[in-house]
């Protein structure tokens, strides 16, 4: 179909791109671009790049295959993650990228033991239910209470102190499915502050309905936060539909009495490690455009969507710049990270790998120019967060020219203080990007047995990669500064 | 909107209803009623029991909430399952049925212990497993080895003799989703008859890919088969994303590994129950139309959709006629079945309930003039298969005005032998009907944990009570013989 003919249809704005960027493209790069760059404009190979992915480039789903696959849960601290990152490093050479390395780091890890939960009255039912990560082991002979409901952690806030003594304290806020998972947020303060909070009344355990959407018999870890130095009292998530059955119980006017178990341990002297990679840069090469995802994952699934697919999709569309006959001026990093999921502040079970990071390269961190993590799975983008810097201007424009094609639109605010992998390069004045993915059914899954390879849907898979090798090459085959604040709009 | 008008629609058929009613009932039950009869036409009593469910009768919902909240899990011959059906006799005298009486008989229970499953070569991984119901527990220390993987059961068979010994056989069939069932008959085979094949090519044990079309980490249990009085090896089904994974490990040129635990194990002297409650019928009421639905379940679930919901709903189609100011010509009899679940052909672990109905009711069952079971979820009815000998004439006609308004077709063929409920009856020449329930994502949650009050959809519910109260009223308040072959179609 003609352009012309096209512009009088429907899908004008869309379909007349080809020709609208024959006009711009001289312009917008004129500012960012040298006069005699010998390599094709940067936006004419980010749309390339972006393409070549959308046609179904296969090294993302072939990585997330065989990473949990070979390797299954990833523990931080445990062996499996090590072998995995010996993995990751040793196929990131096949690859052919440049200075891959491994880089440790000490931390203490937790390991689950067996566990189980039952009610014990008004009548015997087993229960599924999973510790919490961090949290101590309960008695050999477990623990047993009455059960106290609270409708959210406020509530159990608001209960007098000793209130609880003998008692099982149980939070049972639910979690809002949202586009963007900011449920999540609300509803993790009861997992993080709950254990604190019980304890504080005497309870001798505390359980929370799962931080999940979904309703299936899976119980959603996650850790909790310490109190001097450690998590106060055995801590467990119950399933949703327990969580409804428990309340059912209370509703009928019985009191749910329940027994817990957990042989949870902690392993001291482990380690945890990040994996490097990159894509060296050319005239700006000591400047890094970096990209990451975490290694680790929780020990109930094989971490498929947190967050194997996170570190396909970086991979994937870094591997996709690897393999153009010519280089982008800056350097783009890979970072696969180790022990996120146990990242908090002042943990005293060691470190987690984005600290690592920032600590290990402090020096390099001030040629650092922008950074973004993949950590929500993998379906697709939506929209795009740029650093403050370049919200409004040419850059943005470009961003909006290869992406909109591909579903993803400008976000509202600009991008924040980012996750655990790159968070603290923020806090080093690093730039950070935001890829939003669509967490409408992220959290069906997140921190479950449930989260295993089949989850993963290819084409959304393939418009991450998309999304990202188009948007690096951009960044990283420029000289646009991302880390001056932008002058106020006019 | 006046029936003239609506003559001229597009929905003239079903809007007409009323018209078309008024004139065709008197004919129509000119043949199956004494003519001076002072309760109102059987039709007409059908159709205000149907709208009633319709608009909401509470009864359904109640009952299978309560009985799952209350008791949980009710596997064959345990106290559960005992209290469950006291219970229930209690709640049916409450809710005003005649003849309430619990019978009792004998069974040896299968008890689930702890179990567990892990992967050891080539990396160690936890599996998702459950042990078969009836399976023998495995040694103390578990068994362990290599997996040996078929597509199918035909070629677990093919497999010459002693080609498996001390291997661990797998079956990796798939279930095909359906909207009647039918694929679970399929695969089933695999999990009846896998133990024996497997065992007698010297594995050491048995796993197969769940009878299931889900795809998270439940495993479905079910029943397997006896040889010589026992399961010949511990038999295991994995969970469907498990059974991936393990195809995905032989497909990357690896052999696993697998290591098994069960410390199930057998109670002897045990007994399991059914409830029985009439509405008594008053002009023929040593004629008994029969509603079977089964109260045992899974121990994984807490039995809501296998079969809660099959009591809650002929339960409440009982109820509606209980409370209508006059009693219908044969009686209507509700049996809650106990022990269905490990229902096989000579079992050496006892009897099965709609076995022991049929023994210990033997000389009524020739007047018994139908039956019928519901043992397929709640999700909505979409055909009735009636008797051979009423499948063309004026009973399925009256049948068809009832119930195609809501949705109920005529089956494509007649009702065949039934469930376990009532396949007892139909060998003893009892005429079977079929209310075909849409299953089609039934066997997504059939036999597993996930097996939950949530599941349960409270609007096909309803209709589900609809369509048994209209039809069991048409069939019970009427002299129809169901049991005579129907002349051949001229």
């Amino acid at each position: 179909m003609d352009s012309p003919q096209v512009l009088n249809g429907m899908n004008a704005p869309r379909a007349a791109w080809p020709l609208v960027l024959a006009i711009l493209l001289p312009l917008a790069y004129a500012l960012v671009a040298p006069a005699a760059e010998p390599t094709p404009a940067p936006e004419a190979v980010a749309g390339q790049l972006r393409d070549a992915a959308l046609a179904g480039h296969d090294v993302a789903y072939s990585w997330v295959s065989e990473l949990t696959t070979r390797f299954g849960p990833r523990p931080a601290g445990s062996a499996s993650e090590q072998h995995a990152a010996e993995w990751a490093a040793a196929r990131l050479k096949a690859l052919g990228f440049d200075n891959v390395h491994i880089e440790s780091f000490p931390i203490t890890a937790w390991v689950r033991g067996s566990e189980s939960g039952s009610l014990v009255a008004p009548s015997a039912q087993p229960l599924v239910i999973a510790a919490l990560g961090e949290s101590p082991p309960t008695p050999a002979t477990g623990v047993e209470g009455d059960v106290v409901i609270f409708r959210s952690l406020q509530d159990l806030v608001a209960a007098p102190g000793n209130s609880l003594s003998g008692k099982i304290a149980m939070v049972t806020q639910r979690m809002v499915r949202t586009q963007d998972g900011a449920g999540y947020g609300d509803a993790v303060a009861a997992r993080t502050d709950g254990p604190k909070e019980a304890a504080q009344r005497g309870a001798v355990a505390f359980m929370l309905r799962s931080v999940g959407t979904d309703s299936h018999r899976m119980a959603h870890t996650g850790t909790t936060r310490y109190v001097d130095a450690r998590v106060p009292v055995p801590s467990f998530a119950l399933s949703n539909p327990d969580a409804d059955q428990l309340e059912r119980i209370a509703a009928l006017g019985q009191i749910p009495r329940v027994h817990l178990f957990s042989g949870a341990s902690y392993l001291t002297g482990a380690h945890s490690q990040n994996v490097i990679a990159d894509v060296k840069g050319t005239t700006r090469a000591a400047e890094v455009v970096l990209l990451a995802a975490h290694m680790d994952s929780w020990d109930q699934g094989t971490g498929a969507i947190d967050d194997g697919t996170g570190t396909a999709i970086v991979v994937a569309a870094a591997k996709l710049m690897r393999d153009l006959p010519h280089r982008p001026r800056r350097t783009v990093r890979v970072v696969l990270v180790g022990s996120e999921e146990i990242a908090q502040p002042n943990a005293p079970f060691g470190d987690f790998g984005g600290n690592a990071y920032a600590a290990s390269h402090l020096s390099e961190l001030p040629e650092h120019v922008l950074a973004g993590e993949s950590d929500l799975g993998a379906d697709r983008i939506y929209s795009l967060a740029l650093p403050a810097s370049v919200a409004h201007g040419e850059f943005a424009l470009a961003t909006d020219r290869l992406l909109t094609p591909i579903g993803v639109l400008p976000a509202a605010r600009p991008a924040e203080d980012g996750g655990a992998d790159v968070g603290p390069l923020a806090k080093a004045g690093v730039p950070l990007f935001s890829m939003n993915q669509d967490a409408t059914r992220y959290f069906d899954i997140h921190h479950t047995p449930d989260d295993t390879l089949d989850k993963v849907d290819r084409a959304q898979l393939d418009q991450n990669v998309a999304a990202w090798a188009a948007f690096i090459w951009l960044a990283a085959d420029s000289d646009v500064d991302f880390r001056t604040p932008a002058a106020p709009r006019s």
